[in-house]
């Protein structure tokens, strides 16, 4: 069994996530978080968005807003998705399989297909006489797939064309003039959303890596054109950098800034931030690097483009992308809507420009997963497989009363209410011996496990037991939120 | 102006929730959550959360899971939505406006047409010769229109049907087995998701009440049919009480079970934890009442069903429904998949029964903002209008510094840090007198301003004001998390 099989037949059985609809047969692309991979989700979420949340006092605000995932045609003609947003795809002539043209292409001649026209893609199909991997069959001609999910909203006369987002920025960007106001009519500023997009992806795979329906986070980040983001401060450690010349430096982002490599000092200080939440995040910094985009993997309106990637077991993932998107988005739903996206600052009208950075949610649950799965053995010899999860992604804090009498469990539930005020999430349980539940906690990656005994009502002390080194310490009461903070 | 539309009118201008896609004409029924407002909306969901995960430490647990909105044809046809999960749509021949049919009689007639069949509803328009409201046109046939938003999910020969979810928790239901699993095989247990749910309404009305996507919270609690559940307690204040054949009570929960008004335990429990909610959240107690649905209006499977009501400006508005479901919708499953739903638990094997505690999440958000509006005169005899949100919703804590200078501002970075490490969103504001920025703070409904001033830099205490009492005290900046909270 290779790791990550391992890891997947783990998050299955432990209920971190496992596919929809499994009963039905399930459909490629869509996934369950179970009760540990939802409040690990949750955890990510909550720490992308307090990274973002008003990070810059003073030099500006990023704000969360919460937009529909649903939205009318004119949005997505508007930005392109509705002509541009599109894979493509071949099928066998014999058995139909589908096969997304440029992956099928990638697999067998190990070669990029990056900006490549359909008419490319034929070619190398039809020249390497490229065949169906299911049947062996002859492969038709490449065609455009749009990757949106399309629907129709309201009835009769009334009825108008919809689509699910594929990104949740367009429904920032067509808000943009309510949010200046909102904002003071000062830049720069920012808007994250944290929520769904959806992509009819022609072949979803590695699980919650590529998803028909996903979760994204993503920050528009409104600017001046002309700012230099002089007051956009980063440092760090030495970290693998590829320039799109596929030039391999090992340097931290601040000299990669000053070398002239990564040209945007806002590129440059989200791309630190993202590092930062990474590591918080429990990901192995090793395994960590950044990554230009070539001139013919950019869309043609971005001026430059930043990803962070992990190299994981499945292969090389996308964690976010960083983009200067220039004035595009905001121009497109000018022109279209004919509503005016031009703003007055700094003693001149323009549309501002956009930097975005765009997180992936499943993807670090996926990454944290894989980087804090451990498998080791006991003092006893006994094998041991837990996730070592730092505390700011662990589902839970455990709360064990040592027996379940002599007011032990009264005792715990005062405790449990103590920590849901903190925000703190409890998980009481009270069967079987404290070793087999302490077993049970580290199974899914609890970092602090609390247990209730006579002492405790006593003193108003409690043992919390540690995870990696398995010590255990007396604490007060009164003391556990600041000592699990 | 109407209080709702002032009220209306200051969410758009003060970021709290706004039409969609306005520079597209919008369309009615999808919403965006505004800075302000989507911080509202996450208190509320937080406070759900918070009340139902491992609430009855011990006797149960509940689980929070996620499942993909977008689901198979199959899920949709074996619990019956495809089928019947429909409005009466009738048309006018002249103009061809589109008329939810039990609404256009409802208005005309001021009769109820609960639990009316097509044929019913035709005769009423017919007999009453009602007309377009539009054109005065005659209208048409009436016929059922389904409420489900279709797609389709992958390309070519994988093509297959797709819904966006009504509710939550078919997504729910299908996964059951193997929650069953993860929740050790013991009954009784919940399951809650927060997420958003699709209903293509024939006519969206009333602002974020009744919207085409919206946000629900449904807790599913698994039982023993046979489970009496006297380990639910559950005390408090009269409320107004309608049964269903609409007598009225005006007393507590505990005492309309007591004399068998409230027949299941469960559902009495829950009614209780659904007001306490309610009013944590700012909602006037006073305007809340309890309805059980009448025969004629609740679904064949259901053997009770009990709502929560808020009378709000706009009418009668359902905050929560809590119903008594059997075992259909396991059941559906069970035969429709050929998966076993079966368990075996004290010594007998059977499909769990399931009690229902479903929320919306938008028309809570609107109740509170209804409820907590507050217009009155200052002591200068001006106009002040603010919301009187309680801590818990209070979309921030405001953090001033004094002025902008001599470190006043690094000091409240670090007040900053501070608030986002106990979960408090901090909003940061130096523009402007002091005054004027509590003024602001206020418009949007702030409880704590905390402010930074040349005694921070001595003493570390901070001055914090209280939105409702304009009090101001001095806190030390370690003791603010425990103050707040």
């Amino acid at each position: 069994m290779k790791k990550y099989e391992k890891i997947l037949d783990i998050a299955k059985r432990r209920g971190i996530f496992y596919p929809s609809a499994e009963i039905y047969g399930g459909i490629s692309g869509f996934y369950d978080y179970g009760p540990v991979g939802a409040r690990i989700k949750r955890n990510i979420e909550n720490l992308i968005r307090k990274a973002y949340l008003i990070d810059e006092y003073g030099n500006f605000t990023i704000f969360e807003i919460e937009c529909p995932t649903l939205g009318v045609e004119d949005i997505w003609k508007a930005s392109g998705h509705v002509q541009n947003f599109t894979d493509f795809i071949v099928e066998c002539k014999n058995c139909k399989e589908p096969y997304r043209a440029d992956h099928l292409i990638e697999e067998n001649l190990k070669i990029s297909c990056d900006g490549m026209n359909k008419e490319q893609l034929q070619e190398l199909i039809k020249n390497n006489n490229l065949r169906c991997k299911k049947c062996g069959g002859e492969l038709g001609e490449v065609y455009n797939f749009s990757l949106m999910f399309r629907t129709e909203i309201a009835p009769g006369k009334n009825k108008r064309t919809g689509y699910l987002r594929p990104e949740t920025a367009q429904s920032t960007y067509i808000g943009f003039k309510r949010l200046w106001e909102i904002a003071r009519k000062k830049l720069p500023f920012g808007v994250i959303q944290i929520g769904k997009s959806y992509r009819n992806e022609i072949s979803p795979r590695q699980y919650i890596i590529r998803l028909r329906e996903f979760t994204q986070a993503e920050i528009e980040f409104f600017v001046d054109p002309d700012d230099k983001f002089e007051y956009l401060n980063f440092d760090g450690k030495p970290i693998k950098i590829i320039d799109k010349h596929d030039k391999i430096y090992e340097i931290s982002i601040k000299e990669a800034y000053n070398e002239g490599i990564i040209k945007n000092r806002a590129i440059a200080y989200f791309l630190q931030k993202s590092l930062n939440l990474f590591v918080k995040m429990g990901i192995n910094y090793e395994r960590l690097q950044l990554r230009q985009h070539k001139d013919t993997e950019r869309a043609f309106y971005s001026k430059d483009t930043w990803d962070v990637e992990f190299m994981s077991e499945l292969g090389r993932i996308e964690m976010v992308g960083i983009a200067d998107r220039g004035s595009y988005d905001l121009t497109q739903h000018h022109n279209y809507s004919k509503e005016s996206m031009e703003i007055f600052s700094n003693n001149k009208k323009f549309i501002p420009n956009v930097i975005e950075v765009a997180y992936g949610i499943d993807r670090p649950v996926y990454c944290v997963v894989e980087s804090c799965f451990v498998e080791e053995k006991d003092e006893n010899n006994n094998e041991r497989i837990y996730f070592k999860f730092p505390p700011e992604i662990s589902p839970y804090v455990c709360v064990f009363p040592l027996m379940e009498k002599d007011k032990l469990p009264e005792k715990a539930k005062e405790v449990i209410e103590f920590l849901k005020k903190a925000e703190i999430y409890p998980f009481y349980d009270i069967s079987g011996s404290i070793g087999r539940r302490y077993a049970r906690a580290d199974e899914i990656g609890v970092y602090y496990a609390i247990t209730i005994d006579y002492d405790t009502l006593k003193d108003d002390t409690v043992t919390v037991r540690f995870r990696d080194t398995k010590e255990q310490i007396r604490v007060k009461i009164e003391e556990l939120e600041k000592f699990i903070k």
